[in-house]
């Protein structure tokens, strides 16, 4: 991954079929050796379900594999929205670069074509989904944990707390190039929900007063271009970028983070953020419900507080063993005495940011285009717009009453009040 | 300037001699119109006075040339401090990217060539270095408004308000790969002066105190420690990052900013900061004195305000002309109605980083390395010693009481209690 300026070796690209793959990895040794025997004994099952790539697992004698190609396009929208296949480029990147501080949270690397964008990862069985199981009601007792332990590990190694900036702005200059998706980002996250789009996907006429008090809030938009421009303007360490529910999977006993094709340098706050929130729609989703819920939207309440306390601490024990050896906080600067007090104004500025990408991820997921899962399960329009709009509802507080949120038992203990009356 | 990674041709640079320098100019023939005749008629100065660069003065009949080498060291201390030469691949880069903003305030680019790291601009006749105008008492009633003008333009066009982030961040790729003097800035502006370290330079004994009680300040450190991650993680704007008095030229009509060498993506408050603390210091070193400054040292604290308010009404001015198209504050978003308030509270979070890295601007320069000719000017050591102690004085104050220097008329009202007593 030295080569900091991806060649588009665009006109060799084509999309693969499903028929193509055995062949293809036929090509590669390590890659064939690990699936075992003959291409002709290999399975290629298409699993797409995202928005953005083709993905086949492929079955061999010896093992399985997962291989992944970025298609020209946006996958729901075909031919309309034209998206440049660079992203597998960066995804591959961002995996080789984080592995190393992650082992076990994510999928291994094992190859990366750059003509046909293809990555090709250890296939994870039998996993599932996170958003999946929370939409099931299954309790990944784990999950939440692994997740806090890779967001952690991930984001200070990368941060000017570990890392001389030399090293750090490698990072910045090569993620800082994958434009396509961080311009989806800024879009679809930060800017259409506060305006009329025809982009905008929310139900209507349920949620147009709250869609039309949300473009009409000055206040409310002046709180969003503060985090917007954190986005865009405070490259604290490498972000997944898309570390949503969707972007995990889980068994009973392990946990692994996928799909960093959204890398990007950018504020910590806005990985642990979007987790959070979709944690937090993921409660809103099950309100009103005729089953009983109840011990399982506490459960998911409990998740979000062992995710904010676990980040903590692991992101303290590595500075703590790690650190020191960036530019941030040099050693030199901060004794064992001294250091506690710049550790907790750092985690303190990095809960700022988490409750204001928290309420912004919320908003897009119910105002903008890319809507989840979770409220699609409820099948009463009626009932999800009322979900909608309260999740809004606290959204809409953290933005503009961040400082009645001081810590996650704080969030964690007001989110009630803004669930169904 | 479309190459984003510069190729290193390292193997044919080498130093000029003075001797080459004709030979060299005649082949690039827009260059030789310019100065018009024929090689033989030309004259040669060597005028270099910084510490990193070979500079030529070049005289034609028809006109002269500033001619610009970098060197493969730090100047003074020759093959001690060895230096890529890549800066003026930089410097060059800077100065093609700003002077659209700001015709008339820079010298006027008119060659780079990519082996001999030489970049050939505007001869800058009969222009000063502002600060030796500062140190002789001279007043040139223009230079602070020309700098805020410079300032506001250059830093308003390359910043998210007016800008798509695909652009900026070309520019955040390409000058993050600006190590070598970003690591000089990192090591000699924000951390050496808070440790013991061999390259600090400051009066001892007179000064061995005040220097141990900034080593010895956590408070202190901590608030560093803020504005050196906004330097490393605060990219808004592009920054010419070395913008003290030494870094214009001045007559009683006309002023240039040059050497942007030291070219970022970083806070817009540090340029703005250190052209302040270069301004008091300047009123600093003349304290104590004989003679009756009184008048002029008035006029200096004049000029800090004249500068922040031309700065801050110029970008305001650019704002609400030339904004909006970026991802910042979007047209869609704000009305004439709502921007005033966001605009507001973007320029005092830029006073809130200048009143920082004028603190650490002031502190740097008379306990770190590079010092500057305005102390060095006075000749009684103790004295000086006072005067640069005084002026340590305000800089801790700016980082531990923010909050009493709301804007600059707190700041200029607030030095003289920082005087000499």
């Amino acid at each position: 991954m030295s080569d900091r300026d991806p060649t588009p070796h665009t006109h060799d690209y084509r999309v693969l079929q499903r028929e193509e793959i055995a062949t293809l990895l036929a090509q590669w040794p390590a890659v064939a050796a690990r699936l075992g025997g003959q291409p002709a004994q290999w399975t290629v099952q298409d699993v797409a379900d995202g928005n953005l790539n083709a993905v086949y697992l492929v079955e061999g004698p010896l093992d399985g594999l997962c291989v992944k190609q970025s298609l020209p396009y946006v996958r729901v929208a075909k031919d309309d929205w034209p998206l440049s296949v660079e992203r597998a480029y960066f995804e591959s990147a961002y995996m080789q670069r984080t592995e190393p501080f992650v082992p076990g949270l994510v999928p291994q690397f094992l190859h990366f074509d750059a003509t046909l964008r293809v990555i090709v990862m250890e296939r994870l069985q039998p996993h599932t989904i996170l958003r999946k199981s929370l939409i099931e009601g299954v309790r990944h007792a784990d999950a939440a944990r692994a997740v806090a332990d890779f967001a952690a590990a991930s984001l200070f190694h990368t941060s000017d707390i570990s890392t001389p900036f030399e090293r750090k702005f490698q990072d910045v200059a090569l993620f800082s190039q994958n434009h396509d998706l961080q311009r989806i980002t800024v879009d679809l996250v930060f800017i259409d929900p506060y305006q009329v789009h025809a982009r905008n996907r929310y139900a209507s006429p349920q949620l147009a007063a709250v869609a039309q008090s949300l473009r009409d809030d000055a206040a409310l938009k002046a709180a969003v271009a503060t985090f917007r421009n954190h986005y865009l303007a405070k490259p604290q360490a490498l972000l997944h970028g898309d570390l949503h529910s969707g972007s995990v999977m889980v068994t009973q006993t392990d946990t692994r983070v996928i799909d960093g094709e959204f890398a990007w340098v950018g504020p910590i706050g806005f990985d642990t953020g979007m987790f959070i929130a979709n944690l937090l729609m993921a409660w809103y989703a099950k309100a009103g419900h005729s089953g009983d819920t109840t011990g399982y939207r506490a459960w998911i309440l409990e998740q979000i507080a062992v995710f904010w306390q676990r980040f903590h601490a692991q992101f303290l024990a590595h500075w703590n063993t790690h650190g020191g050896r960036g530019d941030g906080y040099p050693d030199s600067h901060f004794d064992a005495t001294a250091l506690p007090t710049v550790q907790a104004a750092f985690l303190q500025d990095v809960w700022a940011d988490t409750l204001g990408f928290t309420a912004i991820e919320i908003i897009r997921r119910t105002i903008g285009f890319s809507q989840i899962a979770d409220f699609g399960a409820v099948a009463d329009v009626d009932l999800r717009a009322r979900q909608q709009a309260a999740a809004i509802a606290l959204a809409r507080d953290l933005l503009l009453h961040p400082a009645r949120y001081e810590d996650v038992q704080a969030l964690v203990s007001a989110v009630p009040a803004f669930g169904l009356h």
